[in-house]
């Protein structure tokens, strides 16, 4: 149920959730190219339904079950997008949707989960906590359970912006996503290569949930690190099979501070004019860090969300 | 020098500023359809370079000169986006572009002027001290006057925006645009018509800077109107002209209040997740204001600019 994907079924991703997901547009700024150095093409994946690439793989889930599994609804943990995501896919096959959500999510993302259609249950904000509702839930009603990233139908989803990206910017040299617990960037890494070999990878973390660069830096996965960051959609741990697509596709992590991304966002708001969350800055960050990795390069950056309360900005 | 432009014109201009102006997108959001009742179809010119519509204008206005007159460099007087668009416009085709800015204008329209080349000069937020500056720098340099929307050139410019949307997003019933000088508002008329005689055509402009709904109401141009409003994108008076072009293609102008304006502004950031400036913000206004206008219709619907100052946001 969580084994990487194959293109194959990336592709098939695509058609089904065709009928349902929206193809988001890449942006450009004449401003940020200028500021990075490079040729910077953003896939804005924050105009997606729902307001986040999330929907992909959520979508992708729902409209994989039998008629009969579909039936009994779909179930997951999540701190906002994924959970979203889930409820409006759910939505568009008339199924019901049972979300857990830790205390302490931002409220916005609640208020969307609910205004979705979805059956909140809420928990203590522990993974251990977040599984066993999930799991008493899952006994409760039979729904399926669908994770946010170490889910084979998950990461298919999230993999199919980049059918689109290659098309709507040919010749691109390198990509980058955040990087979280993975399930965008395993499913981008194994798109990507399936179309172009030669594209560079990368990944941009939060230094204080470093724990895929860790893991990358060390040849096994580091399960101790405690999420400290400001990038409330990336505090999830890297999953095993999503850091093994990290690792065949060599993607290199670019770990970034709190401050650099807070500082990165404010550019994609005044010189993109993007309303985009922290967790999507992250990205910006990295190549304004490492300006080297990306000189003179066309590359393509994937903005993840835009789900924001601005009542509660981090500036 | 301010006769209304022809569709010829409009067309012309379309290839003129075609190797330097951005096809903007048209965006897209089911919870703003949803409020409104009406399918909206955002014309994204907050996207445009400079984040404005206004490099349409002086893009055409620019490449319309002789060299001989090119040489002498062109001039204006602008509070913002019309000056920033200006010395973009000349930047392109590598001459002076002097801009006459009133004291009180946005800081960060100012900086991005400056940064785009522009040499500024300073005086009083009267019409009378912005119109002597001009003159002045005119009789010093024999620079060409590009004024912000009593202009042909610049009229046509504007109305380049039309030909895009109407391939964007074929079948439009209706057209609705922010209404300050009448610049954008005349030009989108004289296109919007001369393709689709059938469109609805309405404006949108703040209650403290009402002078285009009163000269409509009155049938006569009305100039005693003391602006008052935190659109500082409409406080000028619309033009004779412009006036002209409004009354002749029927655009009803909806006047909103600034509360209105900035709730809007607000849905336009969290639902649509774009940075736009508050003036942009009273179209979505008007058409909430007033759904019955606009109930079941698919409605262009133009965000004009997105220079906002993070720093200065009006909640």
């Amino acid at each position: 149920m969580n084994a990487l994907p194959s293109f194959e079924q990336v592709r098939d991703a695509a058609a089904r959730i065709a009928p349902h997901a929206r193809v988001t547009p890449v942006l450009r700024s004449a401003a940020l190219d200028a500021l990075a150095g490079a040729e910077l093409h953003f896939k804005a994946e924050h105009l997606q339904r729902g307001g986040a690439f999330k929907f992909r793989g959520a979508c992708n889930a729902v409209w994989s079950l039998s008629d009969e599994q579909a039936a009994r609804g779909v179930v997951t943990h999540s701190s906002g997008n994924h959970g979203n995501a889930l409820a409006l896919a759910a939505a568009t096959r008339g199924i019901a949707a049972h979300v857990v959500v830790p205390e302490g999510a931002v409220r916005a993302k609640l208020e969307a989960i609910e205004r979705a259609g979805a059956i909140l249950h809420r928990c203590a904000p522990t993974q251990a906590a977040r599984e066993a509702m999930c799991a008493e839930v899952q006994r409760a009603t039979g729904a399926e359970l669908v994770h946010p990233y170490a889910d084979t139908r998950v990461m298919a989803g999230q993999g199919t912006l980049v059918l689109e990206l290659l098309q709507q910017a040919p010749g691109l040299d390198a990509l980058i996503t955040p990087v979280g617990g993975g399930g965008l960037a395993s499913g981008v890494a194994i798109a990507a290569h399936a179309m172009n070999p030669a594209l560079s990878l990368f990944g941009a973390e939060p230094l204080g949930a470093d724990d895929a660069a860790q893991s990358l830096a060390h040849g096994t996965r580091v399960t101790t690190v405690v999420p400290d960051t400001v990038c409330d959609g990336l505090r999830a741990l890297v999953g095993e099979r999503n850091l093994d697509a990290l690792r065949t596709h060599h993607v290199e992590v670019i770990t970034v501070s709190d401050a650099e991304t807070i500082a990165a966002m404010r550019l994609l708001w005044t010189e993109l004019k993007q309303v985009v969350e922290v967790s999507s800055a992250t990205v910006l960050a990295a190549i304004l860090k490492q300006p080297q990795r990306f000189a003179g390069r066309r590359v393509g950056v994937v903005l993840t969300g835009g789900n924001v309360d601005l009542q509660a900005l981090p500036w």
